[in-house]
């Protein structure tokens, strides 16, 4: 079994056969990885406070060649590059950090994140191959399950002796996880649980490692007791014998070629009628007692459900993460290659124009820099308060619903954010960008899913309003969409937003903002987060006061009539936790010049949305004309003062240049007009 | 040699071997296609007036098999396969149709077009494959070659006997085609064309069918005669032997994975001191005469060299029409998958909601369908224009020039919509959108090029707005930076629209609209319509004024500092384009439910646009905050509207069902839940 006592220094696996983890050879690379002053003091500020040992030992430490996976590898070429990899990474020690310190972990939920998003800088079929063994897998195991299960599943889990699935999404249910018709019926005869797929819909599908890997997996299914139906629990099934053959009773499918991800062998799984003992079931929020009577401290079943379901909040801070992750990635590349091909001559000008030099590119390319620094902060800010609020000596229920909520936002924003903004860098590319080699494409075919994955993003951000609106203190029930309609009429106006506390910090600027003259600048801070802030709420209260206007007898024509103003109150809420994470993180930076860039950034961010909602902004008498055009104007101005430091700002996403796997970027004689053959 | 003497019937090749093209199998299958009689309606309305037949005759015969190609081929399969489709589509009378009737052709460069769009409908490789040797090398043979060039290059690319590419891009230069490298120096001593890559970055890179079959390349370089440069000519230069070993002196490379089109064999060609003779240079707009020396009809070796580039006019159209095509099959897809596909129960209603009857789905796919249909009638009426310029007995350049910048314009903005439509329909299907066999992903990854080959998007508004600014009277000079300021420094303000001249159907419903009060409602056509007139005017004016008021001693830095205003300008315009297409298209349905309905459409088109730069209109006086909100109010109640419709208006879009190509749509019962097993 694996053992960990010392989390800066990786520790191989001592019984799993493995490569050396070659770390001569990468901190040798390293080494020669020279990045700007400013580069540096960029990365030291948004590393954050409690994990920024473990990204630097990372950079210094994972060989490029973990990182970089062949895009031309057939489906059966990239899940054995991944399956290979896998080991490695154990090895490197950035796998099973959220297993509890007994079990061979670091009983760290917030390091476990890391590990995920450090792994997405590279390959993203690794990242979520290990995510599904690991994270839901193994986050399931140690979540619901009890003594029991830690004690017989972590340690073979950790070794990778005995790869496990996360057997949640059937083919008829994705999104709506209550839903779930696969069937798990106790049989007191056998003191047994029967695990059957009761329909065509409930096969399970999509199922990371099921289609070759798994030999056991984490299944989803209404559990029934005595005839009686307790809602979705999990248990323990054995997929396939040491031979790797299905057992009796389940049938295995392979999803096939998807749309990126290749290494990861997604499949599907029907059972039949397949009786696993009763303590298999993971029962640490609900079992079955010796006399075949099911118990549970939490009496009612939704909420049991969501309490179960909240072990979900780590996948999607880590999906989050890593679709930031990538999309600095893409604008590592993007950036370094605008800075060094030129394309058309200029008048008065010697040689071509450098494409980062023109406007046109600059707008491409550094507002979507500035929201990957807001990102950057966000997340290494939800990380580490995941790892307090685990830590911390009693749960905190409001706490972990606030938590859950922002996760759920981040994760839709972000992977927004993702799959925007990488294709705007394949295409700021041109042919180049096209190309595999150069490591674009890939990146965007395998952080798409991620829109859709961990919970769909309309879902998500459905689930965010609902906090909102119920200043989380109803939180049971997903897209419950009676409850909503009728917390909102039970809401007063102006009370709604209060939920969610404004920083003490932000108050202060907002405060001060409100103090002075009408015509404060552009470029002040109180007065970017006033407009997020007032967006913010005006958009709640109305949707709220909308809900409330509802005809009682049909919630969901309520509800549906105002599902764009839902979804708009979930994003503007998100664009006001981010911002505010953007700014407590510049705050804790001395001044200089690293906060100036800082400062700059921030800035850009916040006025390119507060541009890209300039209608709501007027329609709403948030703005003038005037203004809505000086905005336009600031944020072309930002981009000419930022563009001298594009380089030394990449640096600062923290992305190792060995990491990027881009060809063009290593071959400068071939992308310079003019220098002979 | 292939001949047809009938354009309705397809006529396999006689002495090509080939499949034989199975039109009975996809007759049977396309005879059980049963749509509704509003989508009937619907594809007669879109299908155009001059090549309705064809576009009809190929939805009834090209069977299936041809249209949709397995996404899990490896590199090597993909090609395989697209080369052998290829055969097919020749056998099917889908290629050649520009080449000159005498050499086996139709003349028909607007079929040309057709052709082109119909095969997008299927496998882009296969497309692409089939673009690049007879739209780009024929072409060019075509366009650019003379009666020697017709007569010895013309039968055999019909034929495929010799596979031909098209070598323009080059490492160093794709856009700026003017600063080439390659040279073509001819030598009076042997009368012989010598081609030479003179750097690494002259390398020709991207050049479909370079990799493996191209036998010949049509090659983009400077011609040097006597020393003297003449600026960029095109010379046919033979690349591999009859066992397919590269000619001495060529070096040929192979792109390897893209991040899609895997069917196209992309690669690279360098050129050591390559001779052939002197005849081989495509010279119809400038060659060498018998006595060694340069003659031209085109004095301006600028004016000549965009006399040559405007043969690109065809390219871009079948590109934007190919991306139309590609997006409305994407809709298709994910609208088909979103009537069937349930999630969530409701209050009060019996089942699962239906995805498409969620406010946020329809949002989703609605606005884009309704943009797709303005497409659809702007692509229609674009590539009748060409074949109509092309018949026209005396050439009208400036109508040519107008026609350029409107199919640079189209491609733009349909390879963008493109994109993100395809995206947002990939998202719209959840897991099941990333499995390739549903079909979204394969047509994602391939469309995704469209954006930056056969001209980079942001070049191409950048030639629009160039067009617009000189009234079309100066287009000789592509990114010509100091010419544009130039211009706009002689343009006095109000002049500029003028240029593209309103059409009288649409003066006419502008000026109804002005006489009537200020509140008309916002289903009032005219209104629209006078709100794209508008912005387009205002965007325009002010840009040519900035421009005017630039430092005139650095022109770069004018134009550069006003480039978002410059795409801006180029886009409104374009906007303003489609719009009056759709309105033309529309004028000439009868009164009835397909007219109601794209009446609907277009109002969703307009309002959509019009909501989306609200924050313009607003800053610009041109709406109120009011009508601001009443904008989105009523694009949702238009969403509403078209529900019922949904499938009928997919219908409308033109793709055949068997053509999907998607699996999740041909197996109902897996996605029905509650269906037992």
């Amino acid at each position: 079994m694996t053992t960990r006592s010392d989390l800066q220094t990786p520790a191989p696996s001592t019984d799993v056969a493995m490569p050396a983890p070659a770390t001569e050879e990468a901190t040798t690379r390293h080494t020669r990885e020279e990045i700007s002053a400013l580069g540096a003091g960029l990365r030291a500020a948004t590393d954050g406070r409690r994990y920024a040992d473990v990204r630097a030992l990372a950079r210094a430490t994972v060989p490029a060649r973990l990182m970089v996976r062949d895009a031309a590898q057939t489906v059966p070429e990239a899940r054995e590059w991944t399956r290979r990899s896998l080991r490695e990474l154990v090895g490197l020690g950035l796998a099973g950090s959220g297993f509890p310190a007994e079990h061979g972990g670091l009983d760290d939920v917030g390091r476990s994140c890391v590990d995920f998003e450090i792994s997405a800088l590279g390959d993203l079929s690794l990242t979520v191959k290990s995510a599904v063994h690991f994270g839901l897998f193994g986050g399931a195991v140690t979540s619901l399950g009890t003594d029991w299960h830690h004690e017989n599943v972590l340690p073979q889990t950790l070794s990778l002796e005995q790869i496990g699935c996360y057997a949640m999404t059937e083919y008829g249910h994705g999104s709506d996880v209550a839903s779930l018709e696969t069937t798990l019926t106790y049989d007191a005869a056998t003191d047994e649980l029967v695990v059957h797929s009761p329909t065509r819909s409930a096969t399970k599908t999509y199922i990371g490692a099921a289609a070759e890997d798994a030999r056991i997996a984490a299944v989803y299914g209404q559990l029934v007791v005595d005839g009686r139906t307790h809602g979705v629990h999990v248990v323990l099934v054995p997929l396939r014998d040491e031979v790797g053959q299905p057992l009796p009773g389940v049938t295995l499918g392979d999803n096939g070629h998807k749309g990126g991800l290749l290494g990861v062998d997604n499949g599907t799984i029907t059972f039949d009628q397949v009786r696993v003992p009763r303590r298999m079931l993971l029962d640490r929020y609900g079992g079955i007692d010796d006399s075949g009577t099911y118990v549970s401290d939490i009496d009612n079943d939704n909420k049991r459900f969501f309490t179960m379901l909240g072990t979900l909040v780590r996948g999607r801070i880590c999906v989050a993460a890593g679709a930031a992750a990538s999309t600095r990635k893409a604008l590592s590349i993007a950036t370094r290659y605008a800075v060094r091909r030129r394309q058309f001559d200029a008048p008065g000008h010697d040689g071509e124009v450098v494409l980062l030099d023109y406007l046109a590119h600059q707008r491409k390319l550094l507002p979507a820099i500035a929201t990957s620094y807001a990102h950057l902060f966000a997340v290494t800010e939800i990380i580490e308060r995941l790892q307090d609020l685990h830590e911390a000596p009693e749960k905190d229920q409001e706490a972990h619903r606030e938590l859950e909520t922002r996760a759920a936002g981040l994760k839709a924003l972000m992977t927004r954010h993702a799959n925007d903004t990488i294709q705007v860098c394949r295409e700021a590319c041109g042919g180049a960008g096209y190309m595999s080699e150069n490591g674009l494409t890939g990146l965007r075919a395998d952080a798409d899913v991620f829109a859709t994955f961990e919970g769909d993003n309309t879902v998500l951000l459905q689930l965010v309003a609902k906090g909102l609106l119920t200043g989380y203190k109803e939180m049971w029930g997903d897209l419950d969409v009676r409850g909503m309609v009728q917390f909102a009429a039970r809401t007063l106006g102006g009370q709604v937003v209060e939920a969610t506390a404004v920083r003490p910090l932000v108050s202060r600027l907002v405060a001060a903002a409100a103090r002075r003259s009408e015509d404060h600048t552009l470029l002040d801070r109180g007065w970017h987060l006033s407009m997020f802030v007032e967006r913010e709420r005006h958009v709640l209260e109305t949707l709220a006061a909308r809900l409330r206007r509802g005809k009682d007898h049909d919630a969901f024509a309520t509800f549906n009539a105002a599902q764009d103003h839902v979804l708009m109150a979930a994003r503007t809420h998100m664009d006001r936790m981010v911002l505010e994470a953007f700014v407590t993180g510049i705050d804790a930076c001395e001044e200089g010049e690293v906060r100036d860039v800082l400062e700059r950034l921030c800035t850009l961010y916040a006025l390119s949305s507060i541009e890209a909602d300039s209608g709501w902004f007027q329609a709403h008498n948030r703005m003038s004309a005037g203004r809505a055009k000086a905005v336009t104007t600031q944020v072309n101005k930002l981009c000419a003062e930022l563009r001298p430091h594009a380089v030394a700002i990449v640096e600062g996403l923290g992305v190792p240049e060995a990491w990027l796997g881009s060809a063009m970027l290593t071959e400068p004689e071939v992308w310079t007009p003019g220098v002979p053959a």
